[in-house]
């Protein structure tokens, strides 16, 4: 990573006294949000095929990586409400995709794991990810992919002490 | 921007042979969904006092950015399914942000303008989104900065070709 000096974005250009302090192209916050509306829209259409939604989608990826996670770790993995969470592992387990087991040291949690066949959708659909990153960052070297990746690692560690204590109260939802 | 060569993401593992071929840490698509949850999550903690949810405010950010927007339009600009602006702009109606006028040209396309109370909140709002990306970019000096930028244009340019299509029929919402 290259060395770092102190300088905070667009603080020369206070928005109280400009027409647009924080214009659309130089606002990190809305060129991250377009970036991932792009590259959501592409993996729903890779997916769609095999009938899985971006719903279902960020579960498996989550199960496939780390089998028998309980709801309130998935929910805390993607992001979503609990009552979000049930939904959609309920409609998985209807699929055929997860059953949930009762924690036999903490009665009150359950957890997901995979059946077969939502093991078997991973050697299928996680190759489609991988497609998606592969078009999204084509003609990057592995030093811009190091790059991107550490800036967005700086970013979520500046953020983390402001928004730690909002988890699994977000009014964020996937669709 | 540094020069680039050609070099896929993740092409040396093969998501078929290996247990996880594309590991989340490594997945610009998760890095970027993360980074993108923790920047909104921190924004909707900042507007939240102020009665704005994250649905209005991204209304508001484009009529700010470009008064006078039909429903189609803000629809692309934001990349929500138009019944879904159509239920945002009443709403934002009902509580007098905006209000609609038909098109002159037009009369089938309706062109939705800030109230001045709705301007009136950009002094006060605007200046937040600042604040989150200020707290989210601290450290980061010009260079870093425009690198960044500029390897998410290149992301989203390298996806327009195979999303383009998709414009208005999306799946993905905002809450």
């Amino acid at each position: 990573m290259a060395p770092m000096k102190l300088k905070a974005l667009a603080a020369s250009s206070p928005a109280e006294n400009e027409d647009d302090g924080l214009p659309l192209e130089r606002s990190v916050g809305y060129q991250i949000r377009m970036t991932h509306r792009a590259l959501q829209r592409y993996l729903q259409i890779k997916i769609k095929p095999h009938g899985v939604t971006l719903g279902t989608w960020y579960f498996l990826r989550a199960l496939w990586h780390e089998d028998g996670l309980t709801q309130r770790e998935l929910s805390r993995r993607i992001g979503t409400r609990e009552s979000t969470t049930m939904t959609a592992i309920v409609a998985m387990e209807a699929n055929g995709l997860v059953r949930r087991v009762r924690n036999d040291v903490d009665r009150r949690k359950q957890n997901v794991f995979l059946t077969p066949k939502g093991r078997r959708l991973k050697t299928k659909l996680l190759p489609l990810a991988t497609e998606v990153v592969n078009t999204a960052t084509a003609g990057f070297g592995e030093r811009e992919l190091a790059l991107l990746l550490g800036l967005l690692a700086t970013i979520q560690r500046n953020l983390e002490p402001v928004v730690a204590d909002e988890t699994g109260e977000s009014e964020l939802d996937i669709t």
